[in-house]
């Protein structure tokens, strides 16, 4: 395509940054790299001008855009289905300004959740959204709204977003949002960007709001002799004011895999207790007398309900490699086998009820399903394991299981994704059960918004 | 209009409930009554079919529609200009569902924000969102995404809203949003609706996330003697990782006329201190040793920072006397002359500028303001009186000093509206300082989601 990038050339003066030829594997994919797209030009942008640049020239021509940050992404939103161009933004990673006194930083969109994290705690405040995946980039964070393990107490990405500089699929550039607190001046453009996938913009610059950095966090790790006590104690925990920061539950068997891959063994219980089939690991922050005050708190509480053991992590090294088994559990299992990662939420009073159904589906099928998550907001995640399937076997296997799966999640009230987002893996089971009215709502407001539908079209909730 | 009583009559079985002469004047304004609108209907809808049927009619025969609440707004939203159908939710007041496993409470729209907060503190939980109109309905404090005095720690509205049950324009009726606290499934109606000030759709049911109640709550008054340091300590408070759930400051005229109105006086400062010329009044929440240490911690950060005096109202019936005064200002000057209550935010940093910036501007033009507001989240309360000027003179001096207040707000970065919206009273200076790509994405999505342009027109974004 030499008009192409001649044409491109005019926008990115730089020919390292245009590639048309041989484009590597990893750019026509998302991080698992099960499906792979097609593309004409790769570009990596190094400023908002030339994102508009971009966009403008795509616009008129009518040619597809996929922006891509890190490329962490586990549902195939950064799959360039209808070829066109692939928008990198992962050079544009500066911090542009930290504001102390408006608690924001402003941030290129490509700048890691890692590098944004270590950065604001340097200066004592805290970016308190954490996704697992610290390789992620802030701007993939936003058009997924990313989650992670800190939400319950202090909620996902969208709360954390003041403002975003935006392009729109013409090449419009857009402020949504400000430095401001409150805002109710006509309609939420910022919320609906937040989520929304790369479906209506490409988001190129981040105002983010920040927190004074805690003083102290201590984690506890609460064995059970069963799963069901176990997250019947969340609900409990959750309503005795003690604030928790994170409430993740692990099976037994599942952390078994994280150890050997960790190398790491979890505490055994008291001698005389039954051993752990199930752990809740919880965090709490605060000043150090709050915090030890929680802590106390929800140890009589624990025990209470069932607890084997109640081992509060004073020691910041012992704490960090209890999270470090949990943090490992994905990584675990894709060492041993593909798998197939979901992030499905349900209400939270009924985890224990859809993790007992995902044991009984699993043990049904045949279909190994590695369950851990987020016990404190509902949002389940699971491994389901490829094992040593034959391509077309997986597929069909791993599409009879997760129709039951999600079926049974919209059933109980649940949704597909609680942070993931849809991409293209999700997209078939999100349309069988969301409402037409929903779906309408959204393809309306993208017709609207990117009329020649260029950005990350075929992805999430585009018919 | 015998035909459309007629019509009505088949959607709403009890003629009571529909009104097609003689309306009651109110139901043609907002609460301050300034301006006047027309309808040749006005409807009290008990159920979802009702207002499905009604809109269903409405959108067959463009009719307009005005959805109400308490109407207990500021700034024109419930004025009926395009005449057509009042649709009333008042009476659609009942709780549905309090689900204390998933912190949720499952309320109809025309509930008043008073009885919901009572309802639910009663059951051990907390609705933290707390705008000082008690009177104001949910679906109102909603689709104006309410902040008030506890935003600083625990946010406004849209932090609170789970999901929606909605009706849109063509009488759809739809469900945005669930029980589970994450989601990332498609574009985010449900935040597209908060604050949209009923132009998308209607709402008539509102799930609403709950918080265990807070078991102390404590509030300290900090007596400085000028604004400036009392604001420049604000700052300060915000970073001390003291986690204040309110920070509101007043200027001591201002006080004044709040303390003789409500029959209460404020403490003096101590002998031989200075008397006070503007007070910060804090409030903390949480365990009672927590409290207190919070409490003990800002006492030496505010004497730091040139506070007069520290006073912790530990007395539960001195702290709603201190309160009752900031709550009675607005009354007492109203009490005195008509006003224009103004909402502006400024980033928290430029608090303090900009009302010294309003003291210059009012000294100039013989405009009395009266100013105070939420320190902690830079969202400034302004009276504007009347005085005693003519309907005529009024106008046209109101505009003058709004146009320059406005453009003054904006080009230090703040917003013409933190929680009362735009309505017919601010779009004239929203789209004077608004980018035209803003205000076009808004009009886009009215167009995709409200084609025929019923519902509350003419208000807000709409050009």
């Amino acid at each position: 395509m030499a008009t192409l990038r001649e044409d491109l050339s005019r926008i990115i003066p730089d020919p390292e940054r245009i590639i048309t030829d041989n484009i590597d594997r990893k750019y026509l994919s998302d991080q698992l790299g099960r499906k792979q797209g097609h593309a004409e030009a790769l570009v990596f942008t190094i400023s908002t001008e030339e994102v508009s640049g971009v966009l403008q020239y795509a616009y008129a021509h009518g040619i597809a855009v996929t922006p891509r940050g890190a490329g962490t992404n586990l549902v195939g939103s950064t799959v360039p289905q209808k070829g066109g161009i692939i928008l990198d933004l992962s050079r544009m990673n500066r911090i542009l300004e930290l504001d102390e006194d408006t608690f924001t930083v402003t941030v290129e969109p490509g700048i890691l959740l890692r590098d944004l994290q270590a950065f604001v705690e340097s200066k004592g405040f805290f970016y308190p959204p954490d996704p697992g995946e610290k390789e992620a980039s802030i701007g993939g964070n936003i058009s997924t709204n990313a989650g992670g393990m800190r939400a319950v107490k202090y909620g996902v990405t969208r709360d954390y977003v003041r403002g975003l500089e935006l392009v729109t699929a013409d090449g419009t550039v857009m402020t949504v949002g400000t430095k401001n607190v409150k805002d109710t001046t006509g309609l939420p453009l910022k919320h609906l960007v937040i989520g929304a996938e790369g479906t209506l913009a490409v988001i190129t610059k981040c105002i983010l709001r920040l927190i004074p950095k805690p003083e102290t966090t201590v984690s506890v790790l609460v064995s059970f002799s069963d799963l069901k006590t176990g997250i019947g104690s969340v609900i409990r925990i959750l309503r005795a004011n003690a604030d928790p920061v994170a409430v993740e539950f692990m099976e037994r068997n599942v952390v078994a895999l994280g150890e050997s891959y960790a190398g790491i063994k979890y505490p055994e219980t008291p001698n005389g207790a039954k051993p752990a089939e199930s752990y809740i690991l919880l965090s709490f922050d605060g000043s150090s007398e709050d915090v030890a005050q929680k802590v106390e708190r929800v140890r009589r509480l624990a025990l209470e309900n069932g607890a084997l053991d109640y081992l509060p992590l004073w020691d910041p090294q012992q704490a960090a490699e209890i999270w470090a088994v949990r943090g490992a559990l994905v990584k675990a299992v894709e060492a041993v086998s593909e798998q197939e990662p979901i992030d499905l939420v349900v209400p939270i009073d009924r985890s224990e009820e859809f993790i007992r159904f995902v044991n009984e589906l699993s043990a049904r099928t045949g279909m190994q399903m590695i369950s851990f998550g987020h016990a404190g907001d509902g949002n389940v995640h699971l491994c389901v394991v490829r094992g040593d399937r034959d391509e077309e076997t997986w597929e069909r296997e791993l599409d009879a299981n997760l129709t039951e799966l999600y079926s049974r999640t919209y059933e109980i009230g649940g949704l597909i994704s609680g942070e993931h987002g849809l991409g293209i893996a999700k997209r078939k089971y999100f349309f069988k059960e969301t409402a037409a009215a929903n779906v309408a709502w959204m393809n309306r407001i993208k017709d609207a918004l990117d009329p020649r539908h260029i950005l990350n079209d075929r992805i999430s909730y585009i018919r």
